[in-house]
This record gives structure tokens, sequence and C-alpha cells, in this order.
């Protein structure tokens, strides 16, 4: 439960929140690779941190975002003709670099030095993993790119998506980094037909349904582990990073790709919920990527020409109450549209001062900390947890330990990502 | 006309609003009994005096009422799993009972007693006249049953149908006690169609069109009185009562099923209109139930899987102007849609600082003195008026009388309601 | 760039505001002609400078513009019964003639007296130019109709078409004096498609598209001149006519008809942007009729029922951003969706505090100079320019004059409108 000061705190992300001012010093996710494929390719719109955005890729590669309006007289610059390496409004003729900078200004005089003063806010990119990165915080403290595993893989190993969820962003990444609702919201009544090959961790899963959670705070974020007891002297141990301000990562049952999100603010009430699929060692097979690109998975099957979900909240996410009472918990289809569903149905802004948290919370509740402390460290002029690129070469990670180790120091090892030297955990 | 105050004060039926608290001690029709056809059937929603709510039925059969979101992390328990007599809310598995109480808290260690400090809060629900009723005031203020006629007769003889109409419940309300607007909203230019047989009543309303009105207070509300002229020496009086806080009673024509509504806010800027036709002494017809069915009469053609019209604000409510040039007033089908034409027209909440009133709107403005009353008595600690369920055993009733015979005197006896015992009125 | 207070002060035009004072005190362009097609037609709605109005025809043909709500008790005259010289409310039967006199009220009695002391808001009407003009402000300063050229115009000669606009009428206005952007926004790459025959003019615009602007100060607005080179002794001159409050005019090419616009609020949001085609001294052909029918030119295609166009921002405007690599600047088809695109995209209410205006500027700022000027003068009991009819009589012209002549002498002749005796400009 927080105070309303503290909820108002955690959930605001514009430009001037506290909040914000602590996200604005990460690189941010803002585009897949694929939204720019190549020089002079149209503009594309993207709101992030409450900032209307557009990005562009100019004649030669170089990426650009930018503010979406043209500081002469306000037109969209995502109408914009993206043409001889910058992108020029429509209104006028005003072009601008993708560093932002006015270089062109045909309906003033040819002698005029007015656009040497006029610049249009723009934000660093940069690709990587298949995503374009952005960084929105003062230039002077940008740190480097991030290293998470998959950001780090060749294509065929990694897959990402996005989607555009309906809700305040720190409710959707509270389900992501809150391992007690998999046994629930995500249940199939058919345990044949989720069974995988070779994953004795899903049967010790299946066997205890009560597992207990353990929260280790690290540099970079937190490490939560559901420990499950496999027999008098053994635990089973299931271990899901959290990174700052927003990564969780899945750990994955047998030789099956890792998963992982980002939860990034569009605006106050709306999300972008990333989700990504990768194999350190091997590439994605043929069925893995059909899996992904039918949304299946933790990815969603979207609405064409948006990154809305065809099971959304109009249409109560599909729901069959038939299948409810055979099949699954909810008679939703696919993960993500489960997660939307509970989590939407929170409001457009979660209220926190009514909950009720319960021992199986302990994550949200530690997270909720961190990104408190952190957001008042700032405050008070100290450097944001989690900026060190290395610290975030994490992996999510299932381990068998003896009674009395704990978690994190027997699972060290296998909690290091090491793209291409992948060695299937338990 | 009101002042601004007293205008907020009646229209305003959320939580902690003085006009929702007399609401809330009187029973309020919630659903439809068929919507909650079953044991374990899918829950349903529904919002009532601004408070959103889940219904259910569980294993047993009992009904529950419910807030919608789940106490623990806030997920809707519309999405819920109705199973083995609780509502299972499928985000962490916590489940509750018809009485709002946590049976269950799956995500828990088994020796928590957690659960049993955490409620929902809960109404009490009756089934009565294929209404599920609920009550949502103070449970030791609890009154008995209705007793509104229709609510004792079995099911062959009563008809209950509701919409949601797109505007504040008391102009919708104030349309059903405000007799006047018959001969014109409601006027069709084809006498012959619509001449009902024996009806001699229907005969008195078209010789004269300039009714006088009167008002008599009564314990449970009002009765509001037509008077025509039939002949030197005697009057045509057609008795409508209106039973706090929202029941209003139409006297049929002849042998025909009497109707009746209820007008429930939802929230401020909507309310449900219940509509009910029943016939004391018989069933109701095969053509009868084919024309409710049809949404004629005072029930409405609903857009399949919503209560919401097909004629409605977004379509002018299908007006056709040459038919209102040749067939009727409004040139709009059905009598439910002429009514939601004019008072959704008049705004979400209408503004009834600037309304001119006359002397047809007596009964208007004795509704609205009865209704600030019971507020304001509420609020030094009076009983609210009606709550004795025998005292809404009342009829509408359509009589002659000799000129001189006050009219709730002369027809005293037509006016009570005898399930089981009609005797056709004039 | 304005300070918020004059930004505010320029884009509020509701009843009580400064700027709508200042409105009020012209004739209002309300309604096409046809709308309001015969005797006794069905009513119409509009909203202007705020205000919800109905329109409406009664049985002698006079015009009536009314508030949309009945003073009884609020219900939507716009689903009014118009008969027998008046629009009868369909709730009780009020009846309200052309000058907003209640003339009947069936439901009181006879003897009332009461109708005589209710009356509906409502302003004058004439038709003139093809369109219903009404006049919102005191009575007792309604000055001459407008004479405006193409009001004077029997039909064959003008055309007139209005559509929706989703932004504040001074932004909209704004893009209608900005003939700096008309190179860029409208601009075509395929110059042979474009070509119009015998216009010398065109020739000169595409050889110098760096044009300066001069604006010069005239008793009803202003005159904004385009200045472009034709040989080392000459200029050629586009001269442009803005009038008080929202009326442009655009010089043609050759023998076209000359173009004009009137940008008039509906909500602080929204504005009507009529569009006019006239030739003074020849019958418009079929096929500019044809165009104007089909939403081409400076008209537009719209949904049907509505005033809404086919290509409005809820479909990016049916940018086709291939068209935008090789056809047109835009990609979007037609000159009002491509004035649509940008205007509506600086949101509903520009914030004018932080837009860099240049020098091509010139006329916006002198615009918004004397539209303050005006606003403030009435506050101090100064007369509104422009309101003498005669002063209306203006035309757009392009002219070539010998360098050191000043535009506004050199064509002031050109300027004059004479309706019927039309001389092509150069």
């Amino acid at each position: 439960m927080l105070s309303r000061e503290e909820n108002e705190l955690l959930t605001r992300g514009g430009p001037g929140t506290a909040m914000g001012a602590l996200m604005r010093r990460y690189w941010i996710p803002a585009l897949l690779a694929w939204e720019l494929p190549e020089a002079d390719c149209p503009p594309v719109r993207v709101t992030l941190l409450g900032e209307r955005l557009v990005g562009f890729r100019d004649s030669a590669g170089r990426m650009g975002l930018v503010a979406e309006h043209c500081p002469h007289r306000g037109a969209s610059l995502y109408f914009g003709r993206n043409e001889e390496c910058g992108l020029r409004c429509v209104y006028h003729g005003w072009k601008f670099d993708v560093a932002g900078q006015c270089v062109d200004m045909p309906n003033e005089p040819a002698e005029s030095t007015f656009k040497e003063r006029v610049r249009l806010r723009a934000y660093p990119c940069a690709e990587r993993g298949g995503v374009i990165w952005t960084y929105m915080g003062p230039p002077e403290r940008q740190p480097a790119l991030p290293e998470l595993e998959w950001t780090l893989l060749p294509e065929p190993r990694r897959y990402a998506s996005k989607r555009l969820q309906e809700c305040n962003w720190l409710q959707a990444m509270e389900g992501g980094i809150d391992s007690s609702h998999i046994s629930f919201l995500h249940r199939s009544f058919n345990l044949e037909a989720t069974r995988l090959p070779n994953s004795q961790g899903q049967e010790y899963v299946r066997r205890d349904r009560h597992p207990r959670f353990e929260v280790h705070d690290v540099d970079y974020g937190l490490l939560i582990a559901a420990r499950r007891t496999v027999d008098e002297e053994q635990y089973y141990w299931r271990i899901t990073p959290w990174l700052m301000p927003w990564y969780t990562i899945i750990p994955p049952f047998g030789d099956n790709p890792i998963g992982g999100h980002a939860w990034v603010p569009a605006d106050d009430e709306h999300c972008w919920a990333w989700s990504i699929d990768w194999h350190p060692a091997r590439p994605l097979s043929a069925t893995e990527l059909a899996t992904y690109h039918a949304g299946l998975g933790i990815h969603s099957a979207l609405i064409p020409g948006t990154w809305r979900p065809q099971a959304n909240q109009d249409n109560d996410y599909l729901i069959d109450r038939q299948s409810q009472r055979t099949t699954s918990t909810t008679g939703i289809v696919g993960i993500s549209a489960q997660d939307c569903a509970v989590q939407e149905s929170m409001g457009p802004i979660y209220d926190r001062t009514t909950e009720h948290l319960g021992t199986s919370d302990a994550a949200i509740i530690a997270a909720r900390r961190r990104l408190l402390s952190a957001v008042r460290g700032l405050q008070h002029g100290q450097e944001p947890p989690g900026l060190d690129a290395a610290s975030q070469r994490v992996r999510a990670a299932s381990v068998v330990l003896p009674k009395g180790v704990p978690f994190y120091e027997g699972a060290r090892d296998a909690l290091v990502a090491r793209p291409e030297s992948y060695v299937a955990s338990a």
C-alpha cells in the first residue's frame, strides 16, 4: 500500500516530474528497428514519457527522434517529407536534421540567419538488438548503451515485439515482477497440452503450488526467487531479475528461449509493453518464430495499422466463459491478453492506497521501495542505480540447490548473461 | 425551477452524497433474473448509484453483488471464475463468497489467517418479480422486500425489461410522472390504428385534450391525477402513483396490462430505465409478449450484447421527418425512444436553474419537494418515507366520478393493488 | 508569438468572452441556403460561437435561428415539429415563432397568459449569396448585410460549401492569410498537370519561389501582397485581402473563378471552414461545378450526413507516402485536406506562446494585431472596424507593376469588387 503522494510520484513520468527525471537517465526502447527500415523512409509517431515524438531515418541512414511539432507554427512533422538529409515540414518547408537543427527555411530570405537559431527538441538514437533506443536525459549524463543479453545477440537469436497497453506503466511492470500470479492467471487445466520436453523444472512447479518468495537486492535492481521443495534435501529455485527502471526477465523451462519485458510509459495512462524472446546459443526455430508472429506466447496479435491488441478491453479480451470452465483460469487466449485483462481492469492509473498486499507481493513492495529510493536519491544529487551497462548482463535462471544455500550464491554463475555460451538450465 | 444547490442535491447519487444516502435506504432493482440464470453462471457487471459492481450466483444458487475490484491488487472480478461457492479473482486466485468474505488465498502460506481479515464490499440480494434486488444501505436498516404489485405476481402475469438511458435519473423520472406530455410526445395522428377495444377512457382522453392536473400527497409518495370532463356531471380521472424514490405506474385503458417504471441511477449521467407490464388477473397474452420482446410499447429494442437502445442519440433515434409530418408528433417509433429523445436531449444532467415550469408541471414540483424533504429529513435523523412494503401495494387507476368527489377518495378502492383479483377499470 | 493571455483572448469566442463580443457585431454565415430548402422543412442544428442553435423555415418561408433547448424543460427543438408558422417542441407542445416568441402552450389552461412571457433566444436571419446569415449581437447595433462580392452574385456565378474543421478558428484563418505556405503545402511536382491556360502569373510564381511579403492596413482589414520579380523593371504582385473578422480572398490565375473563405468558430475547438468560388462576369462552367461537387479545389468531399471531410485526422487525411515522394509535398489529395492536416495537427487550440515567427509571417502578425486592437477597442467603447458593408466590396488581384509603385496604389482599381463587370487579371 502506498500513500497518495507515493503513488503519484511513481506513476507520473511526463516532463518535469520526478519519476520522469529518473527514467530520462536511462536509454529507452523507442521503436522496433523495422519501423525505420531504410534511408528516407516515412516518419513514424511515438509517444514516450508523455512526449509526442517523430522518428525518421535520413538519407544517410542516420536516425532522428524529434519533437512532433514544428517550432515555426506547430504543424505535425509526422506529415513531414523525409528528403535529402532532413525532415521537412510540409506547411512552410522548414527542414530539420536528425540533431534537430533547422537546416532550411525556404520561406525566409536567402540571406536570413534565422534558421541557425531554430532547433527542434531531438534525442540521440542507437540501434541494438532489433530495437531503436533513445536517450531523453541531460546530454552530459548519457550512459553507455544497454547490454541486456538480448540486445547483444544477432537477429536469428532474438525476437522483439511491442504492444500498447492501456494502463499506467507501473501496474504493468508490477505484473511482470509478480511471479505469484503465474500459477493462477496463466494456468491451463490441460497439463499434457502444455508439458515441455525435458523439463524437470516444470514438474517441480506442478508438484509444489505454494512457492515461497525471496527477494534479494542487487546493484542494478532485484533478484526475485520462487522456492519450491524438491525433496527433503533440496529446493528448486526460479529466479527473475528486475533491472532498473523497467526490465524483467523470465526463466525458461528446459532449452526454450528466455523471455523478457520492458514496461515503458507512453503517457501516464498507456505504456509500451515490449516482449522479447531470445536464445543465447542457437537461432530461434521456425516453430518458435511462427508462434511469436502469430501473437502467441508473450507476444500479441495486433489490430493492423495499430499497436493495439485484437483482444482488448472493448471486447473483454474475447473471453470465452465456456473455455473458462473447462480449459483455463481465464477463458482468455494468450499470456499477454491475460495480463492485459487484469492489469487494465485495475483502471488507467491504479490507486494503491486501498490495496491489500500479502507475503507473495514482497517483490512488488521491494521494487517500489527501490524506485522511490532512486527518485528521492536523484532529487538529492545521487546517481541512479543500474546505469552501469555491464551490470545489465544478467540472465534469469532456475536451479536446484541444497537447502541452506542462499539462492543468490548458489545461482551466481547461472545468473550471468553469456551471449553465445548458453547452457540449458534445470 | 431549482437553485443550483438543490439541483446538485437531487441529481448526485454516488457514495457519500445526500441523495445517494437516501436511495440506499430502499431496495434497488439491480439485475433481471435471467442475467444470473443458474448456479456458477458467468458473473455480470452492473453500475448502481455510481458504484461498479459484479453480480454472480454461487454453486448453491445464492446470489452475490460485490464491488467490482479485488481488494488485493484491484483486478476486475468481472473476469473472475465462478467456482465452488465463490468468485475467484483470476489474477492471484483470491476467492470471495456471496457475502464478500475472502474464503481462499492460494498465494499465501496455508497457515496464514490474512484471508479472514479481507472482505469485499457486498450487498444482499433477493429475487422477486423476475428481478434481482439489492440493498446498498446500512445493514441494520434493511427494510422488508418491496411489495409493488408486479413483484408479487407469477411470471406469466408480468414482464420486465431494462435499458440504459444516457442521462441523469431525475430527468428520466420526471418524464415518468409528467402525464401532460403524453398527449404530445406520444401522440399518433392515426386514431384508428391506436384505438383499443372496449376503452371508453381512451375516448374521454381524445375528447378533452386540456386535462387539469391534481396532485395528492400520500405516505409513500404522490397520487397524480389528470382530470377530464365527461359531461356536465362527471369527470374522468386518470391516476398515476409515484412511489418513493423512483417508481411510477401508468393506468391502462380497458383490460390491457398495467405499465410501470423504475428510474434507477447507474452513474450521475446514466440511469437504468426499468419497464414492467403486468396483469394481476390473467397471464400476459402471446400477442402482448411478442410486442414486448420486439421492444415496442414501453420496452426497447436493444443493440445485442448491450443495454443501449438501437434508436439512440447517435442516430437521432432514427427520426423520420416524413413520418413526423404525417404519422406522429415525433417521427420516432416507440414510446421509450420518444422519451429518450427528449430526455437525453436535455443534456447529461439537466440544469433546472433556467427552466420555466407551468401549471401542468405540478407533479414534478411536488415530487422534487418530496425528495428534497426526504433528503433533508434523513440528514436530520428522520426515516425516509415509503419504506413500509405494504404501502407499496398500490395500483394506477382510471375512474369516472361525480364532480365534487375528490379523486383520491372516489378512487380509493381502485388504487389498491390486489394481485390475483383484478377488475378492469373504466 | 503571443502571451498566454493574448492567445486566450483571440481564441475564445463563446458567450461572455471579449472576442465573442467582437464577432457578434458582424453578420455570420450560419447555414447553406439549401439546408432550409422550403417552408416547414425539417429543422437543422448548428453550433456557432459556442452556442447550440436550431435553424428552421416557417410556413411563410421566414427563417428562424433559435437556441436549441426549449425554455420549458430543456428538450432539444431539433426534434421539434415545424408546423403552421412555428417550431413546436415535441415534449409538451410549446411552439415558437421565428422571433423566438412562444405562441402556443397547449398543456396550459386556455386562459393562461404564461406564453406571452416566454421567449426563446432567437437571432435574425437573412439569405444572401446562397448562404443564410445571422446576427448574434445587440439588436440596436445590427449592421447592414454583407456586401462581399460573392454575396451579391446570382447563383450560377458562385458556389459555396462548408466543412467542419477540427481546430480553433484562428489557426484555420491564419492558414488562410498565410500566402507563404502555398508554394510548399499545396505544391505539386507535376508542373504540366497543374498549368492553367493563359496564365502568365503562374509562370512568374514558378520562376521566383522566394516572394517578399508586404502588408498594408486598410479600414476593413489588411491587404497582403506577395511580390515576385518579373524583370529588371517590374514586379508581379499577388494581393490577398483579409476582411474583419474572418474573410480571406484568393487571387485567381487567368480567367478562373476567384476563391474565398470564411473561418467561423463553431465552438472553441471546431470551426466552420466556408469555401466559395465565384466569377463576377460569367456563370461557373459545368467543369468547374463538377470539380466543386467532387470536393476538389478548395472544397471538400464530406462523409454523408455530416460536415466532416472523408479525409480527416482519424485516417491521417488518407496520406499516401509513395505519392509524397513523387507527386506532391504532402501525399495528401486536395487543398482543403492539406490545410486541415497541418492546421488540425497543431492541436485543438494552438499554443502561440512557443512559436517562432519569421518575416513571411508578417500578415499573421498584422492580423492578430488588428484583432487584438479591435477587441480592446470594443471594450473601450470603440466601434469595430469593417462594419461598413460598402467597404467589403473588395476583390483579390494579381498585377504587374513598375518597381517603385506601391502595390496598393498600382492595384487600387483591380482591388475593387464589381459584380457583373469582371476583367481577367494578369
